[in-house]
């Protein structure tokens, strides 16, 4: 049974055990589609309205090329200086107009509750691609889809795992939407590392504290960590005050080859929401790390894809016509061979 | 016979009531494929070249859409500051060059009289999407297509209508217009409700006086119209010299439920060109508005997409060839239902 | 025997009289396709990542043009602002995420090296569309091929030309890959017309020297050249430290009909790589050589599309397979008859 059929994506919340399962199934599903072993038209003539009101490349050419690999076309704006939003149109009015001309939409604006609002007026579904310092659903679903991949392969689940969250976890939408799915699951340890101005929100803490999770609190990356996954973040410099005031905490658990053998063991994953700072001054993961096989960054990314083609094929109901449409690759290609 | 294969459309002098008809049969027949009752690939291969060189969000969708919906494919540009254009290159080599990348060409630009510059370049038909102060053609189509359609669910036609405009007639190039296409028509009745300084031009009026159409002219909103359209404009903010100087112009025309209730009548179709500012200071159309079925503010955007997939499918004379190419709407959609 | 399936496109030096042979055979094959003769469906389901972190319309769209001409989609960015290079993200990492989101890549940055650089992380093959005053390859080959188009026209090839290269040769790309190209044939007198400061640099010299070719070297625009093809270049204004400077140069090698009948023969081939500067101080190219039918400059965007099909064609290994997914075109079109 699809429980999505015709319905906004908005929120982590909207998500339980069973639904999540659902988007999971059909995300592996359409792994062979993402690495061109075959294709799909069976969103052919379907229209995303991919309407992102703030800067974004890799987000929105994920959202774009999700449904172009289930055979959809894509309208799109990227920013919000060529919007009429600019001119004092309601959000409400915007949604209205707007939402006729696609199917679907997948929207990123940079106000907390505003794709909700998009969604009161819109006439057809929308995926919530990032309301500001509130919620990124569709990349917390990615985190998660990627931390079970990465734990099967050890031969492990969600339930019971050590997680270890390290840098600005106060600012980092991802992680508090990541916790929240946690929620869901049974056993988890929890580490969690930063500055202490930096802290997991207390609204959080009490949700990982009524799921039954343990969790640690600490300021300093010592000793050894037992963890299966270690999730990096990156410094929200555009959610501070002031460059000047995020500058402070740039470099505080700074993660490279060295420092990552030291405390974590040799097959704990590692994880970021992207993008990662490669500046000179930054901290996060250092490019030493590139070719260790357990930095999962990239894997997440890919996974992005498939997250999004499954939501997108829930929402259309077509997930289960998608084999129907297959057709041939006819193009040599390089993918799916990494 | 159809009358618009391979031409230019640019202005609304190019329209009588034969084309008119033409427009709006077709226009009528591409409902069941905005709706997603059906689906058309009768424009698939072919490439419409979006060329916005001003910023806009709807209209530029709007086009793309309506390209989409027909079966083809959209290469587009949004703003001038990625363009050649900002290297001194003319209309006519802009033309020359990117007309050859399209099949038909959808074209915005602040100037007067650019795009039909450009036309004269161009190796493909070329809509006029607006050119700054002079025309916007198809929004005219659109409301007239409106206005066309409200009536008929009254039971009346637009010859002997009456219809009242609202606001900045001066600046508007939507009233102009639409004016221009009355004058077509037969024993209309216009009451034109504006500040003095904000008059509509003695061009137009004299159109209108040569159309036999009488005219009355206020600069008061007072006792009751019976009027079977009410226009409301937006304030030009771009068209003034000043925002200071068009902000003494704002709220001086508000409708809100209870100024309708009392000037109108139970059955008076609000239109408006849309966007509509919603900021606190502003006139024009309240919310409390949204939920009267009269508010035909977000049909008209609907009708946006008929009238342009009409004209695509007359230019490129695939107007008989639609239902050809009819294929089943595969996906699960809350389109129409409304 | 296809050289370039999964490969790289990112300098002419890849480039020897032999795979030059291959994409301009399958250039030539492609024109029917752009004239609208017939179309082709080959690439269908496939997607370009038409990643342009430079301003660009013209390039930009004849690369997505070229790839929907094959049956394909694109996906795109227009500019830097929105991207996440803008937050310290290295071109390794945005191609190795932006590199799965398509099965091929044409990009433009503004920095020598980078699409090299952003080629290493990609997953896909990459075409250099321009980076900064380092190559603009596919320009290079689309100038090479207008000029063997020209050429035969009058019944000669590459082999034993004489071209006149006039204006910036020191900031000009264009002319470097070009004569880059040459130095492959044989017997060529180049006529390299500049002021001194924007002289030719040394390193192409030498090149042109080591191919044998004959060169003169001049500051002044006179007396009759019996060049074959004369190639105009644009002040690169982005290229000189200031506006002031590039000023300088203005108007120094201004073309018009009466020059050009003054100094070259009655069939001189004239090129330009475009945008054409029409401003009134421009010097350049004037518009009344627009009816000449020696000036080649649209030619070669239009040979642009060409040029680039094929590259797409190779890369992606359909170049045999494009006319057996021919369809009709179902609709009317004014192209391919000029």
């Amino acid at each position: 049974m699809n429980s999505f059929r015709g319905q906004h994506i908005l929120s982590v919340d909207q998500f339980d055990l069973d639904t999540i399962r659902q988007v999971f199934a059909v995300a592996n599903r359409m792994a062979p589609y993402a690495h061109r072993q075959k294709r799909t038209k069976v969103l052919d003539g379907a229209i995303l309205g991919n309407l992102f009101f703030e800067a974004s490349t890799r987000t929105r050419v994920s959202f774009g090329t999700a449904f172009n690999l289930l055979g959809g076309e894509v309208r799109e704006t990227a920013g919000m200086a060529t919007s009429a939003l600019s001119k004092g149109e309601s959000l409400y009015d915007t949604a209205r107009v707007l939402s006729s001309y696609s199917d679907i939409v997948a929207m990123r604006h940079p106000d907390a509750g505003s794709v909700a609002e998009f969604a009161q007026g819109s006439r057809v579904p929308v995926i919530n691609g990032g309301d500001g310092p509130n919620e990124h659903p569709t990349q917390a679903l990615l985190d998660l889809y990627t931390i079970q991949k990465e734990l099967a392969d050890h031969g492990k689940s969600i339930d019971g795992m050590h997680i270890a969250m390290i840098g600005d976890l106060k600012y980092g939408r991802t992680v508090h939407s990541l916790s929240k799915l946690l929620c869901l699951y049974k056993n988890i340890r929890l580490t969690l590392i930063s500055p202490q101005a930096l802290a997991m929100p207390d609204k959080v803490m009490a949700e990982l504290d009524k799921a039954g999770h343990r969790v640690t609190i600490t300021d300093q990356l010592t000793g050894s960590l037992d963890a299966d996954i270690c999730y990096q973040t990156r410094v929200q410099e555009e959610r501070f005050a002031s460059k000047a005031e995020a500058d402070q905490y740039r470099g505080k658990f700074r993660l490279n080859q060295q420092i990552y053998t030291q405390h974590f063991k040799s097959n704990t994953v590692i994880m970021h929401p992207l993008p990662r700072d490669s500046r000179a001054d930054a901290n996060e993961l250092d490019n030493d790390l590139n070719l260790n096989p357990n930095l999962a960054i990239f894997r997440q990314a890919d996974n992005g894809v498939l997250v999004r083609m499954a939501l997108f094929a829930l929402t259309l109901g077509v997930e289960d016509l998608v084999a129907k449409y297959d057709c041939d690759v006819q193009w040599f290609t390089t993918k799916g061979q990494q």
